[in-house]
């Protein structure tokens, strides 16, 4: 079924009350490919997060804050109710549903936690799986090229990774462990995809012995359920927070047991290790250079420039770099109130031309092969506002403030959310995003577990990197971001011995046009011209003589 | 059974592993009578939180940070080992018990969810209910005296929170709700008691009907089971989190329907009415006078005192005050090393005089019948060294950049927390402690459900009270704490509105002899001159020339 009236109808036929509807695929993560998209399919929303609950006479669509103004858009004229909302689907039924309701829902699609939550949680509700499969396959047949990524790239053979998780099963008591993760997967046998735009995981579970045998499944399900004949009796680690409530009713009626354990590769992936850091710290320096030779073409000719040019001239930049395989995600050019739409995406109807006065906010990336990036930088076209300037400061702080702080050991990740955040809200000012995410290494551009946000009770760690990313956006008028990648290193202290820090991968000067100086303390000058210095210090020597020109006026001492 | 040894003896006798022993009495909270710890009577520890598991072979004593000297030097010589961490009983025994065991607990002593994750999260132990009672009762004959409080104090008659009870029992379809945490019964019923020292709860459980009937049990539990009898069939509501798992089980072999749920009484009490507000602001003016004048005294007297008799001047000032009931805690006088003993408690062994040179950590406060006060100051007895001084703005500028964050509504405590911290760890420093607590209206000195600590999500509101104290304690040498009580207010800007602020209730200055004014920046000097000259205009004109003159001069401008 491809309509919501479609599926009003199967409701009504079937006396059922609503359909819960995810944009996930059966391997519960971000990435889905077209096809599989059944939120677009039905509602036209594109954003790359939200769930739908179809009524019979009435139809929410929940959003968080980076979309609220997007979905809005897109479902228009619809009878669609846009909520945005932090709210799960469970929370949102709890907090707004007071009738008792029968829910169908895909149990494909959503993670056993989440399912044994609405029982537990919701027990005026009934919630009903979809056994009659309605929406139609939630996995595409396309499978993609496979490719191994090389050691000098990667850093740790295969085996090597598969020791590791062999060590977990033994220490865990454990005939295996079932990888439900497709980054992890990828992560663990050093294998990449071209199937997902932007991201060269390879979709597929692996079920990895406790002597070391991995078998990997890549959409053929059948072999899985196979396989799964030959666990009975036998003990599988598993993550009911990443694995399907389907997957676990397909083990469960194999007598197969079950242990609850968090997914380890989560955490041996997000510290990297020292060729990956080569790595990520040379695809940075290769990227600042691009950036920086696209800046400086930028300031001389943005006039007549709009926001599809724009983007596509930057990837011109990028692909100039070695080791480069694709962008990371498509590149966010947002020009004066554009720049308010968090997650804004330049089409052909929607694509401004470059004004004077206005702001263009930039959000790129790229996947190379030894290394992935992300920056955001915003940019004064011709003279900004005086008020452009006290928000894009304000807002600099911020991500200075984080940039510049000291944390103990396993901090976890919402402590530096709320010192971001408390920037801003002196001057009233917030984001409806988190703070910063995690980043893979030639894999997805977010990962977990760390992340800088308001709930992330995830510890940091050495090595891990993360996205620092505040912003401010005022609608229908310009939007700010500032963001860089950091590694978390370790630093040390006459009382506190050690503790972390953040080491700056980022390589691209600040707009100094937008800094209002009088708004920053002694401490913060001293970090922007240190940070300047050391941009200048790195990627001058690899610029030509008219990017260099402009690189060193962009580096100068405020 | 008062000794370890006759508890292990028991565990070999029966063929038990070890048995987990709880400060908690039967309403599970911090304040329990003398007679009824059995952490301090089997170990000898005194602190105020603290849970013990007695192997057979083996003692632990789990502390958090306020505590982990204290209870080395309370438990030496003895065979326990003391563990310092924030993991509660399950998390330390899913950690560090690698062997599945036996172990026995006291089911009145221990709540639904503790109890319930026990037997969820660690499948590999056995968690038996210890039915012989070995331990002897955990709830004292004593009853204390109990008084009714006054409407011009309270502010909103019984009768009238009662019909918030009934109506929430009404909106979620109960017949009634259990009330298990004492002071919210107090709250409900106007009543208080002379019971427990500092704290003028009285203890009781309370079963309100929809129809707004309202049972209190007080130490009579027989009359408990048989008021249970008539609710057969009945649903009642009440909060798993601090319920006991043996109420649980009484209304389960009853066929009682139980429904989990939060109690609603922890918010309304937390946020103050206008009557208590007035009377808070009140409370604490004369709190404030007590303090400048013991202050004043003390600046012109300290040569010759000690830390026990500084207490008792201080708590004479404290006295002379109208409304004053009493001290809201044991004061914790604490000079040069024992001031970095967080929770230190002076007595005639450990007692030091004041010395030239060191610093005094002063924490303390009061019961009033309008109002509860808890306040820290650090104090410079001589010339500080500049070591002192340094630690002394550092952890001021934590203090101020709480004091004066704005925040959007229903922002968690955890992210002021972080805010505090911040600015410590930027100098290698932190503290064992959170950053903030509630703060009760004449009831506990420690209320929620609102807290300023690493992991409290609770959502921060008008209304609310909480303490501001962060702190630095360098162990043998000194310690340093700043501590105001702040009511949340409402405030607006020109993008969010209404946003949060904190609103000073404390009107007590901060010890310029300590203050490095190089370290403080220019929003951070406002703060302090804008709190200095309030203080000033609302204290003065209630102290003696000599207290005045001394004020004058403690509240000029840096």
């Amino acid at each position: 079924m491809t309509s919501i009236s479609s599926v009003q109808q199967y409701l009504t036929q079937h006396k059922i009350d609503a359909y819960i509807v995810t944009r996930n695929n059966m391997f519960l993560g971000q990435d889905v490919l077209e096809e599989e998209n059944k939120i677009k399919e039905l509602s036209g929303f594109t954003g790359s997060a939200g769930n739908m609950i179809i009524f019979r006479d009435k139809v929410f669509l929940l959003v968080d804050g980076r979309y609220d103004i997007q979905a809005r858009q897109q479902t228009s004229g619809q009878n669609i109710e846009v909520v945005c909302t932090r709210d799960s689907i469970g929370s949102f039924i709890q907090h707004n549903i007071e009738e008792p309701c029968k829910f169908l829902y895909d149990s494909w699609c959503h993670s056993i936690s989440e399912v044994d939550y609405w029982k537990r949680a919701l027990p005026d509700h009934e919630f009903i799986e979809d056994k009659d499969n309605i929406l139609g396959s939630r996995i595409s047949s396309r499978q993609g090229e496979i490719f191994e990524l090389e050691e000098s790239f990667s850093g740790i053979s295969s085996e090597e990774k598969i020791s590791y998780l062999t060590k977990f099963c033994l220490d865990n008591k454990l005939d295996g462990y079932f990888l439900s993760e497709c980054d992890c997967v990828s992560w663990l046998m050093n294998l990449r995809s071209d199937l997902i735009k932007y991201t060269p995981i390879i979709r597929a579970f692996a079920l990895v012995s406790a002597s070391g045998e991995v078998s990997l499944f890549i959409n053929d399900f059948s072999k899985l359920e196979q396989e799964l004949e030959l666990w009975k009796g036998k003990k599988i680690g598993l993550s009911y927070n990443r694995t399907s409530k389907k997957l676990q009713s397909l083990m469960k009626s194999r007598r197969i047991w079950l242990s609850n354990l968090n997914n380890p590769v989560n955490e041996w992936k997000a510290c990297k290790n020292p060729v990956e850091i080569t790595g990520i710290k040379s695809a940075h320096l290769r990227d600042g250079v691009a950036m920086c030779k696209f800046l400086s073409w930028l300031s001389a000719n943005w006039q007549g420039q709009d926001e599809l040019s724009v983007a596509a001239k930057l990837e011109d930049f990028r692909k100039q770099g070695d080791n480069y395989y694709s962008l990371s995600f498509a590149t966010i050019a947002g020009c004066g109130a554009n720049g308010a739409i968090v997650h804004y995406q330049a089409d052909a109807k929607s694509n401004r031309a470059l004004t004077e006065g206005s702001l263009l906010l930039l959000d790129s990336g790229a996947q190379y092969f030894d290394g992935t990036t992300d920056i955001t930088r915003t940019i004064a076209l011709g003279e900004p506002s005086a008020e452009c300037k006290s928000s894009y400061t304000q807002v600099l702080k911020a991500h200075i403030a984080v940039s510049s702080s000291l944390f103990p050991l396993n901090t976890p990740g919402l402590s530096l959310d709320a010192v971001s955040r408390a920037v801003l809200w002196r001057y009233g000012k917030d984001y409806a995003h988190g703070t910063g995410h995690g980043v893979g290494h030639f894999l997805s551009v977010h990962e977990g577990p760390q992340s800088l946000s308001l709930k992330s009770l995830a510890p940091l760690q050495k090595d891990m990197i993360v996205s620092i990313e505040p912003g401010f956006y005022k609608e229908g008028e310009y939007g700010i971001r500032i963001e860089n990648l950091a590694m978390i290193v370790e630093t040390s202290t006459e009382f506190m011995s050690p503790m972390l820090k953040f080491e700056a991968l980022t390589l691209v000067p600040f707009d100094q046009a937008l800094i209002d100086k009088s708004l920053l303390n002694a401490e913060e000058i001293q970090w922007l011209n240190n940070y300047h210095q050391k941009v200048w210090q790195e990627v001058s020597p690899l610029l030509d003589p008219e990017s260099k020109n402009w690189l060193q006026k962009a580096c100068a001492e405020i």
